[in-house]
């Protein structure tokens, strides 16, 4: 399993480096797809944490399945060399020890896959309590990266 | 099936208002998330029309699911009343008219979740000549509504 998600991730690096284009272009994509993970992960929250009495399976279930989606969607490709310096939407906040610790790195690229597809899963069972619990895991997963790979604002 | 189509547009759009938030806030996820869409929609075209020698199956597949994913994740919820002016990672391109001609508007959202849904499914097929027709639609589906509802840059 691990060894499929590594696969998918280095895979998926390699696809999208070749359209990635210029610098400033994969800091502005990567900065849109995790924008974009962090509204998902708003709605999910304040669904099954802020207001449970809120709680609509099919809202959740959507919200989990973008998240997904954009974890599988060979975002590797948008970390290319040199990314670590350079404007998208805004400068971007990537450490260079991003490029100069590799396993670490892939390893956090690899836990934000899993627990991304593993909250995917459970939504769809609905079981609001284990929703909850995988969506801890999904944030501890996005707080590991961030600690280690991304400068404070 | 447009009905239920209808429905999953309008069930977003009243979930995600709960948790859009502030007006900037709107325009900077929806600019994000159609971001995301445009590069993995550069990542078919490239695929697919412009280099497919470099086909892989498993790679459209990822892209379309992530496009299909976002179409499905409740976008209307980041086109509140009054985002028509604002900025968000830059000035919104979303004309008045979209406020003022809902039903349009409502179309263009569910053809977009139409035909991205409908791509994620023939990406599954590995047929790229169909992949390549109903990536064809899916464009027809974005221009239409930007020829619509976005200014001109």
């Amino acid at each position: 399993m691990k060894s499929k998600l590594l696969l998918t991730l280095i895979i998926g690096a390699a696809s999208a480096a070749a359209v990635a284009g210029p610098i400033e272009d994969q800091i502005r994509f990567r900065q849109s797809a995790y924008s974009f993970v962090g509204w998902n992960c708003a709605k999910i929250k304040n669904q099954v944490i802020d207001h449970p009495e809120t709680y609509n399976k099919d809202q959740v279930v959507a919200a989990a399945s973008a998240i997904a989606a954009t974890a599988n969607s060979g975002l590797g490709g948008l970390f290319g060399a040199g990314t670590d310096k350079g404007t998208g939407w805004k400068t971007t906040r990537l450490k260079s020890e991003f490029f100069q610790q590799p396993d670490d790195a892939k390893n956090a690229g690899v836990a934000f896959i899993t627990e991304a597809n593993a909250l995917a899963k459970v939504a769809e069972t609905g079981k609001i309590d284990d929703i909850k619990a995988q969506f801890g895991k999904l944030g501890e997963a996005c707080k590991g990266c961030h600690d280690k790979f991304r400068t404070k604002e």
